[in-house]
């Protein structure tokens, strides 16, 4: 069973994953070839990953594509065959000295976004995107009836730079039982801001921006993509809802459809802009105890990986920037995006 | 002038640049290749630097080496070519609209370790990682005489992965006009351990280390090296004088000796177990207006460059470490030191 430890200075908890424990040499400096080879998110593999929690097949009475842990699925979510954390037991917290820890209990799960491995989730059409974010919002609403749960982390990690370890188009989703502090500080701060101006700081910041139209990439009738106005990463663009609402899981039906088709713009833009960027997308939502409030406003952030100086920024928390936000906008808003649509995804 | 921007929901300062603003072309996919060619850090080459603002050079009264900007120095400390600060003007706090700025003034220098283009600060003899030690203090009793100035960050990149754009052994300075968030995040937690129970919550991880032996890498008369007991990283370890002392700077003098001592008994380790690793060293102290205080405990932290999932864990603030603690120091306590130091490194 893997451990949650807290640091005891900043209170951070973190996962050591004693089950994969790794010695020196598993740290490979040539890391694993993606292209080729076996493909376990693939068609016919389905019995070489954990059976699958949830998948949406189109086709469902029309054969042996019914079947659970077979072909025919268009979005297939399966257990992490590696997982962060156990899905069995109890928390058992306790002390370890002056030391505070707990049994790493979660659900780590991998959400295959389509069955075609040479496709990437901006090459999808728009409807596939849909059932991608309904397989997440599916998911969350199955895994927060566990009462030990406290918070849903959802997040796509797109190229081998990003941290992704199979090349196929996945997400995923981990079920903590705490707060990552960096959630915390989001929603303190949030809070801090509602208390202040009884407004939502995400609803004002969205008001701004429009007005100012100086970091819009882009609109649609329910969603805003922007760039934030003091982005920690070059390129780093924000997708938020223009309704405030607290949590993704909670969003009307109509909004998905507005969401996958925003998702999609922000990634065919970044992919004509950074030339097909390894990214990372996070969905930051509120915490599952407090799925409906006034000051936190759900929300998606995207972060292609373009420069290398992590290292010394996950050390201080400081951040260089070299690409102010509104230069990066200009070249996003630029893209002509019907036009850098491969041919062959436009007829859904 | 660079701006600094605050992020209105965390209030995290962010730099952004705009003096090296980057077109998305500058995001070059193949990194700059770092082996050979032309040294601004080497001997012969002290034009193609900003003039120094601090070097030792041994043989002050021998002749020509004597001169400012020319070769004969051990450890030679000068502004950054490219800074992430400007040295000259005022803060200007100011609104822009809800947001939040003022002028990126700081400054930012570059500590080049050693003349020698093919040593490593892992490679140098302790009495010249002793010299590196004394510069940096230098600087920072310089550089708080600026009453702008709240933070000094040192800190090391060493390696490409690691956001080291040259090869030569180098750290660097960056005097900041505000905290960085996880400096006030650490600082604000060691507080609160203080007041709850009276005592510096580093010096009782010390006293709870040495007593448990568990996760000590290796101790001197004054610092102990120990792998932290929530490390967010593979091989995480950190070297914290046995002291109480609030401040990097306040140290007295016989303790810089040991240091060295202690960087480099870490840092030929690290080589050995993780061949060769890239990694970043930060050193952690308190606030310049704040240098002796009871409740933070200056230390250095070491990160070797294992691992790539950093995308994801910049959205979240969540890590999920492979390899307990306990696990790593057991590889790093193995190593012969004496053995593993190259030979022509003990003359000294």
């Amino acid at each position: 069973m893997p451990e949650l430890r807290k640091d005891p200075i900043t209170g951070r908890w973190v996962i050591i994953s004693t089950d994969r424990a790794k010695r020196p040499s598993d740290f490979s400096r040539d890391q694993v070839k993606m292209k080729g080879g076996f493909c376990p998110f693939c068609y016919g593999n389905e019995s070489k990953t954990p059976p699958e929690v949830l998948a949406f097949r189109p086709n469902k009475n029309g054969g042996p594509s019914a079947e659970r842990d077979s072909p025919g699925w268009t979005v297939r979510v399966v257990p992490n065959k590696f997982p962060a954390l156990g899905i069995e037991g109890g928390l058992n917290r306790q002390a370890q000295g002056m030391f505070d820890k707990m049994n790493g209990v979660g659900a780590h799960e991998v959400i295959i976004e389509t069955p075609d491995h040479n496709a990437t989730l901006a090459t999808l059409p728009e409807k596939r995107i849909e059932d991608v974010l309904w397989a997440m919002r599916d998911r969350i609403l199955d895994l927060r009836q566990d009462k030990r749960f406290k918070y849903i982390l959802l997040f796509k990690n797109h190229g081998e730079p990003a941290g992704a370890s199979l090349e196929h188009a996945h997400s995923q989703l981990i079920a903590l039982p705490i707060l990552p502090k960096q959630v915390i500080e989001e929603l303190e701060g949030a809070k801090q801001y509602y208390i202040y101006k009884e407004r939502c700081v995400f609803c004002d910041i969205i008001r701004q921006e429009l007005a100012d139209n100086l970091r819009v990439v882009s609109e649609n009738k329910d969603f805003v993509t922007m760039g934030p106005y003091a982005p920690r990463f070059p390129f780093e663009t924000w997708i938020l809802p223009k309704r405030h609402e607290s949590a993704f899981e909670n969003s009307p039906s109509h909004v998905y459809e507005s969401l996958a088709k925003a998702v999609k713009d922000l990634l065919v833009r970044a992919d004509r802009v950074l030339e097909n960027p390894s990214y990372n997308l996070v969905v930051h939502s509120s915490p599952l105890q407090e799925p409906i409030n006034d000051h936190y406003h759900w929300h998606i952030e995207f972060m292609p990986k373009l420069t290398k100086t992590a290292g010394f920024e996950w050390g201080t928390g400081f951040y260089i920037n070299p690409t102010p936000p509104e230069e990066a906008v200009k070249f996003m808003r630029e893209v002509d995006v019907s036009a850098a649509q491969p041919v062959g995804t436009q007829n859904h």
